[in-house]
């Protein structure tokens, strides 16, 4: 399978490097193919501008028209084009990340806003004029997964841990952007008190991490609802016959029970 | 009063960038003062790099470690240094920006994460040795709140909106970054279907723009708890008698009762 690797820290001799090295070579080694966005190495540009639309700065800009308008002539910056040409490429995405303020670094999240442009990562409908988002989308058919690192320990993301639940951090990227853009959200990997870690503790992170990795066209994903499955009335409002609290976690359907 | 506000959109004609022009009016009218970071103005570096902490790019590069040095040995990056003054002399901080992808963009997150280094963000010890966060910290004492606007309507990010309840989706910025570092947190203003706003709807907005920021220093703020109230136990869970429940809601106490 196709995987594209989209990793962001500012150093190469670093432990997410490192993991990310060893990702690449156990994927390889199973016969995968991967392809890697090393944001840092690259010199991303993560800040959207009228320039990646080829947009005139005498006009007022509208973000979404502007490039959606841009994606459709061909006049989008060359350095969006080709990493949209690798997500079409890609059966599953990974996005590696020390987690910064509990979310992704700034190099990252201007990845995704510069390269999810109107009419690639939203605003798209269907020959019936519905909008193609949470679980249908160009992306649909795709997995997609975080690998993330935190200084603090696993217990302070844990359910009632400070930070709070891993799983709510990551929903306005789990379900905000992979699942919104049609990918299929496998649970992510954490790697915590990473500034702490050993080299024993190394090893056992490249283990799971390779694990999981193993099983990522597996696993079952986390079961976000559809938006046009039904469970949603027609302003996209949970209907009350599914779940009756309110949260995020009203969006994750009850998983099917195994018999 | 001393406010900094900190504006993330890239055109000066946007109806964010009115909503600004009339908030500052509004505050400086109201006689406080008011001193601004407009990001893309300023062109801001948004990437953290070795270049922040004058860090030999020769050595691995440890960020926290390295930006703590670089506070203490005063050899942060001059447009770092410029921003952490700014924050010392403000009462308040208001955040404004678009609502991209479920966050902040990339040149916003950039300011949180080159300008909330160790020591001054983060990793701030008590005279005993204690974490000094999520109520205390170098910011204890401001207020912020978040202006946000959506191209989607309001009941989408409502409680059982499908992207998310808002307060879920900002958690990770009000909880995470405000409430870390100390700040008290009143609840943000948004603004939403901002692309199909009209003139009396724009007109509507400022209004509660401006009767927001009237009260921004005696609004209830949002009952955060307090890492060291009493509340979280010695690995920062939240002890039993405080909620049964789990996620991030168990980490808003319930508001007093008013008599």
């Amino acid at each position: 399978m196709n995987i594209l690797w989209v990793f962001a820290h500012p150093d190469q001799r670093s432990l997410n490097a490192s993991l990310r090295s060893a990702a690449v070579e156990t994927l390889t080694g199973e016969g995968h193919t991967v392809r890697q966005s090393d944001l840092y190495r690259m010199n991303w540009n993560p800040v959207v501008s009228a320039d990646d639309y080829a947009h005139d700065h005498a006009e007022r800009l509208y973000v979404a028209t502007a490039s959606s308008r841009a994606l459709h002539t061909g006049t989008l910056a060359a350095d969006i084009v080709a990493e949209q040409d690798k997500l079409d490429w890609a059966d599953a995405v990974v996005l590696h990340f020390p987690l910064w303020w509990f979310s992704m670094p700034a190099i990252l999240k201007g990845w995704v806003d510069r390269v999810f442009v109107e009419g690639f990562g939203y605003g798209i409908r269907s020959e019936t004029g519905g909008s193609m988002r949470y679980g249908d989308g160009r992306m649909a058919g795709k997995r997609a997964m975080i690998v993330t690192s935190t200084g603090g320990s696993e217990h302070t993301v844990s359910e009632r841990g400070i930070n709070g639940a891993l799983a709510d951090l990551l929903f306005p990227i789990q379900h905000g952007i992979f699942w919104y853009t049609g990918m299929s959200v496998v649970h992510p990997v954490l790697i915590p008190s990473a500034d702490r870690i050993t080299p024993p503790g190394y090893e056992v992170a490249v283990k799971e991490l390779t694990r999981r990795l193993g099983s990522l066209f597996t696993d079952d994903p986390i079961p976000f609802r559809r938006q046009n499955g039904g469970d949603y009335d027609e302003k996209f409002v949970l209907r009350e016959e599914h779940s009756s609290g309110s949260g995020v976690r009203v969006h994750v359907a009850a998983p099917p029970v195994r018999v």
